[in-house]
């Protein structure tokens, strides 16, 4: 219970619901008797090195409001990597502002920084309670079932693919739409949610938890092709041939790297114009059209799943309580215990730092190109209720009179 | 009053609201006497050759009312431009079904091919009533205010750029989306109503109504990146250089054509991968990104504007009755009374018939990178009523301790 100051940071990419868990932090926090200030620090740890501060103590409640309900990062965000040097400076300005409670929302990367500044805190013997919230639209947080942020990724995703089914449809080709996700096939699996009729897209469904074999993907799409006269194919950003290289990575031109040694995967169509391209020139199909979801599918203002929302906001309120009521640190995590319902508990830093999920076997059906009953079951309740429905016509055909 | 058969068919691409004129122009055919059947043709022209009919006097009402929400053609649709002989063929049907009243759905190609096969009736002396319902998300028919499925549309590319805007202020850098809408720029230039604050993007907009010189482009992109830190910049797949030739057609690669001779520009995502690659070369910026919108703003499920919705329905309802009360043929065309109310009018099918509407002049900022205040008032009523808004955090920043 040490008298002190809240730090609240945002790090790696943003999500539709990444500011509830902000929010809910942040007002959670002004209500301990211990939190003399509650500071958000601008651009995520690279704020706190700069000392870039905003007093969110002196912020309306209302206003917060309204901010939870915005997607993207208020605060900012960062893609560094702090190192041992970055980690020593980071404690120089908690020491100087008497921060005593660190709360850091982010994915696997965010949570690794927050385990070296942590580590280093306690070898300066330092006072400091850190946790942290997960967030990540690519759901790949290990001990979660699943993390905030993902939900609402998904929805869109399965929106989309429910309406490119139908643009399909209607003018029948085939299509390739490209989804985030890095190494975990979580969000392209999403895509199967957009399905109603037996015959809807997506059709083909390419995982990064698979080896992509160009051969076999032609020929499955020749097979659809045969039989509905149109395909519409999901794929993942991150699917890989037999020796794990990237399919991306084989493009013609420079790649790009983060500071944490991932790939740029994001941001360029490129992998969607290889395989249409691929396409057309080997089956010889003339309408072959491709998309890449890009940032839209993690930032479009008005998809949001409530139950994601709702998720968001708890993380955020029961990092806050972890650290102020107990001092306890770690990370938080979310537990299914019920058809559908959750529970939080704190982890240790450790049990989701740096690693990475994926999708078990029990979602990816045999062929290895569709998702199975179990991974409906899992996503269906995470898109809340306001997933919209499609209908078709189901008239009788007029008998032919010239033909 | 001539007693027969009605038959309604859909043409070109798809919008979230197309579904609505077509239940529109159902429900008002079955009420009349002179009516024995009503038929929708699938998938457009071609479907009207193969005779390919749904009898839609045995839908069920309810159903209907739940296609009219879906997007997408719920009939089919197709790119085919009938010739002389495809119109023989086409009257041939017609005139074995007994059809009277010819009703389709579609853009500037489409109400051309309506023109084409009724000065072939007329010169055949068979009677048909033909009525052109207006669609388009480019919004670039002639006499029209604007045109259903553009209001929708422009809904998602608005919202698209107000969540990419916060995603861009999190993680600055510069950031490329390609949007639809061929030689006319009102959909690109809808990107600018996802603004709220002065400093939002997109900070410069490109529009097929200016040329499009890449060494000025690059200025730009330096001088607001400069000023900001960053830059959101919206780009019109159909932007062209001074002599009217299409940037997307000087990629390297096969340029594919439809069957109205029209350059295929969606489906790909070269044109934002140019510019991208153009500014990261030139300017030596790290973080550049780009996205192409794709199919996604016309089929997207779940992102509809009301207005849009209302008005769909009633040209289709409006279609109907032309034709049925007045036996009267043309296009039915949008025209605003108000702030905000329309009327429909029927007007001849010349005045929309291959023609194209571009932005005019008084919509597009002096220095032809941004719009004015009357495309603002012109658009945002059209969006309907549930445009979601965003807010940001306004707390005091906190005065530094170390730097």
């Amino acid at each position: 219970m040490k008298q002190g100051n809240v730090l609240v940071a945002q790090g790696g990419g943003p999500t539709a619901v990444i500011n509830q868990s902000l929010v809910g932090a942040v007002l959670e926090a002004r209500k301990f008797p211990q939190v003399n200030r509650v500071y958000g620090a601008l651009h995520g740890v690279a704020g706190i090195i700069a000392e870039d501060f905003l007093d969110l103590t002196q912020e309306t409640t209302h206003n917060l409001e309204l901010v939870a309900g915005t997607p993207g990062s208020a605060l900012g965000s960062t893609r560094d990597k702090p190192n041992e040097a970055y980690c020593a400076n980071i404690l120089k300005v908690l020491i100087a502002h008497d921060i005593r409670y660190f709360l850091y929302i982010g994915g696997n990367d965010s949570s690794d920084t927050l385990r070296i500044v942590q580590t280093f805190a306690q070898k300066e013997s330092y006072e400091l309670i850190t946790v942290h919230i997960p967030k990540t639209i690519d759901n790949d947080l290990m001990v979660n079932d699943h993390t905030p942020g993902f939900p609402s990724a998904a929805k869109f995703v399965a929106s989309a693919f429910a309406g490119v089914n139908l643009d399909n449809r209607a003018l029948p080709g085939i299509y390739v739409g490209v989804v985030m996700g890095r190494h975990a096939g979580f969000l392209t699996a999403a895509s199967a949610l957009g399905r109603k009729c037996r015959d809807d897209g997506p059709h083909l469904i390419y995982l990064p938890e698979r080896n992509f074999l160009i051969e076999q993907f032609l020929s499955d799409v020749q097979s659809v092709y045969n039989r509905l006269g149109r395909c519409v194919i999901a794929v993942s950003e991150g699917i890989h041939d037999e020796n794990g290289t990237l399919i991306a990575t084989k493009l013609p031109g420079e790649v790009e790297h983060d500071a944490h040694g991932n790939v740029q995967l994001s941001g360029t169509g490129a992998l969607a114009d290889l395989l249409t391209n691929t396409i057309k020139t080997k089956l010889g199909i003339k309408r072959v059209r491709g998309d890449t979801f890009g940032y839209l599918q993690r930032s479009f203002l008005g998809v949001v799943s409530n139950i994601d929302q709702r998720e968001a906001r708890e993380v955020g309120e029961k990092a806050c309580q972890f650290a102020l009521w107990n001092d306890a640190s770690g990370t938080i995590t979310i537990h299914r215990i019920g058809d559908y319902s959750v529970e939080y508990r704190l982890d240790p830093l450790e049990a989701v730092a740096g690693k990475t999920k994926v999708m078990p076997d029990e979602f990816i059906s045999e062929e290895g190109t569709d998702i199975t009953p179990a991974f409906r079951a899992y996503l269906a309740p995470l898109l809340g209720n306001s997933m919209p429905e499609v209908f078709r016509l189901r008239a009788p055909v007029v008998p032919k009179k010239l033909g």
